[in-house]
This record gives C-alpha cells, structure tokens and sequence, in this order.
C-alpha cells in the first residue's frame, strides 16, 4: 500500500509537547502532600518531564518496563504519566485503597522495576518491601526536607533526583499500539486483572471524549479531576486537558468537600469530574458551610450510576450542569456520556429526569449492543434488556499475562452489565448480569428494587437475591439491614416496595440481617449474601 | 506485540453507522437542484448510501477504483461520500470552477470509472464525454423527471439506481490507511496534483477537530457549510457532524446571500463554515435587507485570510462570533483554527484586533516550525519569519501517481507559506514563499503592501511585486489597478501606502496597469505579472 498520509504514530508525548509549544504558560496547579499548592505552566511541566526522563534511562528503566505509582493527583503523578509512557515503558498506577495484599500481588504480577509513591502511602509500601523482590528502587515524591528518614533499604528523593538531571530529551517515535500504562481491576472475585493502554488508545479516546457533546474542554477551561489517577487514568483528563490547552487543577489528598471547594473557588474551576461518594461529600459541605459554586459550569458524575439528588442538588441548589458518564477499567474508560442539553429542562417531568438518569450516548469510535441469553442482538427500543458488549479502539482485546479469552467468540467484550438502549440512543443500565433475577423466562433488575427499599424511613440499607421459587425458577429476596433504632415489620416493607416497583419485581420476601457484607471499595458483597441464603426456599 | 487493545480500525463507515444508530432522527437537510428541500435523519441517509454501495457494487466498482463526483453540498454528494469510501474505493471530488480543460485533466489522470453529475454540471460533462476514455458510465444526481433528455451517450438516473437495490449492506473493514478520498489541487503553474486521503487521516482529522478549542460540533449544533464538498471535503464537515450527531445543512446550489440566509434562518443554523468571499456576499444581503442572523453562534472562515471588515461585521452587527480557520488541500485541510474566546473583547484594542486576525493555534496533531532560508528552525517569538512546515497524519506525504519528493529531507510538509508564530502559539501568516521580497537579508511581506495600496481610494487592485534593485537585490514594485474614472498620481499613491506600512517595506516605485491577471479561483498570477515587469529596474 502507497501511504499517501504522512506515517505519524500517535504518540502521548506529542500531546505534552504540543501543550507545552501551544500553551506554554496554561497553568497546573496542584495541592501537594506536603500541604503546600504548587504551580508551573505547561512548558515548565515538560522541562521537568524530560528531567525525570533522564532519571528513568538512568536507573536502566527500558521499553516494556513497567513502573509503578502510588500517589494522589498531583503535578507529580502527571510529570510520571507522561515521562514513563514517553520513553516506552508502562506506567502501573496502584489504587492503595485496594490494601496491602492486593497491592503486593499486583505489584509482583506486573514485575515493577521502580515504584514511586507519596509521602502518604510510606508505611504501605514500607510494609510491602520485603514481598516484593522484583523492585529495584523505591522514589519518594517529595523533596529532601520532607523525604521520610526511615524508609527500610532507603528511597531516592523526587526533587533531587530530578534536580540532578538534564531537561533535554528526544522522545522515541515508535508503533503507537506500544502500551503506556497498566491499570489492574478490583474484581469482587479471584485475582485482579490488569488492563494493558496503548498510545493509540489513549490519544483516540482523549480525540473522541473532547467534543462538546460528550466532555469537550478547550483553554477557556480549568478542569479538576476529583477521579484519581490510580483510577483508570483519571478517566483521561491528564491526556485531554493538555491536548485543547485546558487549565489542570489536581486536588492532592485534599479529597474532601471542604478541600476541593478551596480549589475550585481559588482556581476558577469550571469542570469536575468524579464518582457520586466524593459529590455527596462536596454537597454536604456546601450545605454545612454556604459556599456556591461560583465558577462551575459542569460535573461529570461517573464510576456508579447519577442519583436524582446530585443531579437535584447540583442543577437546581448551585447551577452547576450534571452530565453522566459510563465506562470500565477496560474501556480506558470513556463509553457513554449523558450531556445536559443546552436549555435547563424541568427536572420534576418524569420523562426528562428519566432520560436524565440513563448512562447516555456512546463516544464515536465505541459501538455497544444488548445481547439476549440466547445471544441474539436486541432492538434499541428501550424496553429490550439484555447482556451490554462494547467493541472498539481503546477497548480491552486481552488482560496483562492472562491466559483465556477476553472477548466473545465474536469479538465484542461483554460488560457484565444488563442494559437497554432507547431509539434514541441512551443506554441505562438496569443490573449486573449476575445479579439479574431470572424469574419465568423474564429479567428482574435488583437495583430498582433497592432503590424502592432505602427509601423506606426504617431502612438503612438494603440488597436483593435471586431465590429458588419451585414455579418461576428464581424470585427477589430482600434483604435489609434495620436503621438503627427502628424496627419495621418485614411485611410492611414489602407492601412498601411493591407499591414502587412493576408487578413482576414485586419481591416475594423480606429478610433482615444484622450487617450488610461490603467489598474494599464499599460495594455490597452479593456473592456472600447468596452464600448466607444459599439454602432459602420460596413457596409457590 | 501483543495487541492489548481490540484492533479496530478507523473507518468512515463507523461514522455514519455510529449517526444513523444514536442520532437516528437528527435532521440532513439539502436544498436541491431541483429547487426543493430535501429532509431526512441520519438513519434514513445510511440506508440510501447502502442502496447506493449495493449501485457501486453492481457497476464493478472495487477497491482503489476513482468515482468522480461534480456537484453541490446536497444530501446526494454526503451520500457518494459515504458509499464510495466505505466500500473501498476513492471518492474523486472534483471542483467544476476549474474549468473544462483541466476537469477533463484530473478526470483522466485520476483514470475514474464513474462519474455522478449535478443537473447544473450536465453541459460541462456532456462537452467533456468524448475526451475521457476511461469513465464508463455517468450518473445524473436527480430523478427521472429532471434527468437530461440528450446527454450524449446517456446517463444513468441516481433516484432510478437507488430505488432499484437493496439498503442492506454489510460494510468490509480494511486497513485503516487505504484511500478514500481524493481532491486536485489547483496549483498557479503547472498541472494539478492529486491529494489522496484515507480513513486513517479523514477520522483523525474529524476527532481532532471537534474540541470546542476549534470547531467543536454537537447534537446541539446545526451546521452549515457553505465551503463547498468539491474543495477539501467541505473542511471536514460531512465527518465531523455525524460523528457528534450534529443537525447538518446543504446549500446546494444557493450560494447566494439570500438564498443562505433563507437556510440558516428557517434550519436554526448555529455555526457555518465558508471563504471570505461567501461572507461579503452574505453580509451585503443582510446589509440590503435588513435581515438578523437570530440563530447563528460561529462562523468560521477560511481558505484566505480574515479581514477586519467580516470580523467586525459578524461580531459588532450581527452578534455571531468569528473563528478563523487555516489549512491546506494537502492537511486535510485542518491546521490551525484561531476561535474566538469566551468573552467579548473590544476590537478596537489593536493588540485584540491583531491577535484575532491571526490564522489561529495548532489543532493537535498537526506539528508546525518556521525555517530560515538557511534551514534553521527560528523561534516562537512573534518577530521570526520563517518558511512555514507542517507535519501530521493528515498531510499529504505523496501526492497521487506523482514522482519525486513531497516532503524535505527530515519528513516535513513545506506549506509555500512564510509566517510567524507568537509565544502563544498563534501563527500568522504573512506571505507566500514566492511572493515575499528578498531586500538585502531581510523578507518583506507583499501582503501588508496591497491591503495599505488597496485602502486608497483611487486604487481598484493593487499587487506587489519584486523589482530588482541594485544595492538590496529586490525592492517592491507596488502595481496598481485605478479606480474607474479615477486617476491618482503614482507618487501620491507611494506616499499614501509609506505612511502605512514599516519603513523597509515601503514600496520603491508605484506603476499602473489596465487589469490585473487573474487565475481560476480569483487569485492574483504574479506569476504573469512578473513577466509583465521581467526587465523592471530600480536605480539605487
């Protein structure tokens, strides 16, 4: 084949050079685990990636290497991003909130030869050490005055090591299906799985998520990203931002809702995104304090699905735009975007808060389709629910060193999800697939019925399983965790859910239980609830 | 390697499958030869361009095969767009202002199969039948109520073809980098070359371009582009509303003020994208008529330079705000877009004004550098003028069935420009390469010298040439075109431009000429003009 274009590789280092040429002053500011705020533009940003370049290639880090970070969002964490990737090697970002077992077996799994972490995270990876034989060196991000003295084997300092080095650097051009970085998901069962980011990948979706009809920043913008870079790349704000010159705020450790209205008030932020739990904190404290949200124009809820009351709170209280997200480690994670249209809408219509609620649009370059159990693509008509699979350039083909199959025999990756998808494109997610109740050929979703239960004044908390039943195969089991001090009748709430949900969700029983079993990163732990009721009959 | 990511490969049937899916109803609306308006949403068009890819099929057109298209921004061209690239083959855009000798040239260099023909282009093709050997069938774009009777030869009937075939078709997937596209430059001297494009550069290109740093499309969005689809793929468009589900409006044949305005007042268009010349001509209708521009947000110009009379025409009467845009046939075209920021800013500021006017900063992924004459990359200092290269997966590394080199020797695209580039990464483009005037080491723009000659009020048209000079080797010969029934002294004319352009360019002789030589496009050929003067001396 004559190539005609021009052969350019897309390449993450061209997105911080062209930052840096184009918007050399464009600010990052950044909270630091030291507590102080830090700011440099984007030109100085890149004259200290290249030193930390040098310092990579100095400590024998080569193509494929992987290295590991275990740090909070700061100019740090992003000077890492974009040195590891740039000269060739895989930037392994560990969520620390996964604990320490978790957090050595991924780093044992992935073989890293460096780890640099924050000041925060120093009796983690203290504690670890000795388990994991594979690193070489440890990097402590901070400077000299705040480095702690007794890191066991010792650690290398950040500020010096970079102070050390040249700020000259040739970025390598190389196959742009090279990966960058390495992010392993927290499955609620067996092993973590890591999930491989190529150059192509990332710099396609960073392409994709900017127009204004999914996230769409450009330099009138200064974007915080309350999602954590050990969090599928901060949903890939560190790749975006710089790509359209956008203003970068990083909230360091300061994760709470007095912390991070500091920063969007001092900064001017615009657009925030994040998962409902940090929103609910940033909410409370508006509430507490009466602080507004003067700048704001957006935030992008995503990671669990949009509750009413942040899209309430945040639209109707603060006149702040709610889009939703939705997306998967797997999917680098951009799939579906609920934008707000331009004009307010009346969120007490029921047919616009219901749209309002859905996952959203796909990202051009994502294709998505709802498969029954007999594998046959459904119809978006709304109404249809079936498996969700996804295909596309930045989606998942094969985990890091995992042998099996990744995909369907078909080559689309099935989500785990059930979901229907409207005329008009929206999809809503109404399950995980193996929470789905199978109740006579027809599918229950769990969550509507959920949702119905904590909405009762005595109820704390609240899941629901699928129970034999001799007829339907399998009917709703609700279990409920009691508010403390209550004490409903496990009747009275039925008769409460089923006045809320469709006839076919209506649950067949209510049992109580004194704590609801919860995963690391405080999900409900169905398959422990399904092992403590595995014996339960329904009657006919 | 492994591939960690799916391997899917960018094509632009993803585009209209993924518009005809989630924006199924969003409204393609044309205004055809015929005189009607033609409507329908993205799904009914993909299922008219897979009757027309089942036509292609038929025909025997394959993989690589050229089909020429001679017509308007209609719903039918957005289709051929689509069919024919999706299939495989090349989509040869050809511009009917070129007149019939060099059509008949790019129709037999690009050696095209097809041809589909506007009503309006049917005494150009008819003229040109007996000169193309290798097109084998034409196709007229209409119904058989408005097909030529006579065409010699016969034409098949585009409505005809369609309504007889299935619009079921299974899209092949190939590599990304095969062409789709194909576009004749219309060069001053010799023969046009041929610029190809491929899936790879044409979806790049559009996600690129979608930040609302530059263009920045939505479904919120109606756009219009009145540049037309025979010159550079109308800048993108037809790509890049699909692809963000944008309502998107064809003039076809009315590239009148009035019958523009018409669209963009009943369609709500919202941004519109054309050449300065389209612009004055809308900006006088409105002038004449009193009508507003009530919907429209942005315009977008391009293809020469904005002016100060359309950027303040737009901005201070109209209230729709002036992004400018640069490129080339061979980038696609998109290279630069300068758009506007979010507040008003006072245009009579000259530091406001001479920013706006500027051709704007670097979409990402398109590298540029200025160049000495001595191959030395000059700063970004605002002051530097340099030779003006690019580099990027959508510009041209070879033209088509052209020997020789495209590029230099380090793999750049040499635009023909000289230009400057700010600290802020706004490139300002300040002459062609062999246009600009050698004085003694120094590069005097022509450009400042006619804008100053042409604000005189006895001066039609004014060019700038280079004299040879004894001392500076070239100084500028301003020649002048008088204003009918005027007759302005040539010293009084020197004197009038002195006062308004820098010392050195200050034009050394003033002479008069009875019409200025013209090309195809309504450019200047100081190519003839320097023939014209060969023997001109000035004395020192």
């Amino acid at each position: 084949m004559i190539e005609h274009m021009m052969d350019r590789q897309l390449m993450i280092s061209s997105l911080i050079e062209h930052a840096a040429q184009t918007y050399s002053d464009q600010e990052v500011v950044s909270r630091t685990c030291e507590g102080t705020i830090h700011r440099y533009g984007y030109a100085e940003a890149l004259s200290r990636i290249k030193r930390l370049a040098n310092m990579l290639k100095d400590y024998g880090v080569g193509e494929g290497d992987r290295v590991a970070t275990v740090a909070w969002n700061t100019h740090r964490h992003f000077e890492l991003y974009y040195a590891v990737s740039s000269i060739g090697a895989i930037c392994h970002t560990i969520n620390p909130r996964l604990g320490p077992q978790q957090v050595g077996y991924v780093l044992n799994h992935a073989e890293d030869k460096l780890v640099f972490f924050d000041i925060t995270f120093t009796p983690l990876l203290a504690a670890l050490r000795e388990h994991a034989p594979t690193v070489e060196r440890y990097i402590v991000m901070t400077d000299a005055a705040h480095a702690p003295a007794d890191f066991p084997g010792g650690a290398l300092v950040y500020e010096d090591e970079l102070a050390a080095r040249s700020d000259s650097f040739e970025w390598p051009i190389f196959d742009e299906r090279t990966a960058c970085g390495l992010c392993y998901t927290s499955g609620t069962t067996g092993d973590p799985k890591g999930v491989v980011y190529t150059h192509r990948s990332t710099v396609l979706m960073a392409y994709a998520g900017n127009s204004p009809e999914y996230v769409g920043l450009s330099s009138r913008d200064c974007v915080l990203p309350v999602v954590p870079m050990f969090h599928v790349n901060a949903w890939g704000v560190p790749y975006s931002a710089p790509m359209c010159g956008a203003k970068l705020v990083f909230p360091g450790p300061g994760m709470d809702g007095a912390s991070l209205h500091e920063m969007m008030d001092k900064e001017k932020v615009t657009i925030s995104l994040g998962v409902p739990t940090v929103w609910l904190n940033l909410l409370a404290y508006l509430e507490q304090s009466g602080a507004r949200l003067d700048h704001m124009k957006m935030t992008l809820v995503g990671g669990a699905a949009l509750s009413e009351q942040i899209l309430r709170a945040f639209e109707e209280k603060y006149d702040v735009r709610v889009a939703q997200g939705w997306g998967m480690t797997e999917m680098s994670p951009l799939g579906t975007v609920n934008r707000p249209p331009a004009e307010r809408e009346d969120l007490d219509d029921p047919a616009v808060l219901a749209r309002r609620l859905k996952q959203g649009r796909c990202v051009p370059g994502v294709e998505m389709r709802i498969v029954s159990e007999a594998g046959k693509v459904l119809p978006w008509d709304g109404q249809s629910v079936g498996h969700l699979q996804v295909r596309g350039p930045w989606i998942t083909g094969a985990y890091f060193r995992h042998p099996g199959d990744t995909l369907t025999a078909d080559g689309w990756f099935d989500t785990g999800d059930v979901a229907n998808i409207d005329p008009d494109g929206f999809m809503q997610i109404t399950d995980r697939s193996k929470d789905v109740i199978k109740s006579g050929g027809e599918w229950i979703s769990t969550i509507d019925i959920e949702n119905a239960a904590m909405s009762h004044p005595d109820v704390a908390h609240a899941a629901v399983i699928a129970a034999q039943h001799p007829k339907w195969q399998e009917r709703p089991l609700l279990l409920v965790v009691r508010r403390k001090g209550a004490d409903p009748m496990a009747e009275d709430v039925r008769l409460f859910v089923k006045e809320r949900v469709s006839r076919l969700a209506e649950p067949d029983a209510v049992e109580f239980i004194d704590e609801m079993p919860l995963g690391a990163t405080g999900k409900v732990l169905k398959t422990e609830l399904r092992k403590m009721f595995a014996d339960y009959l329904l009657s006919a």
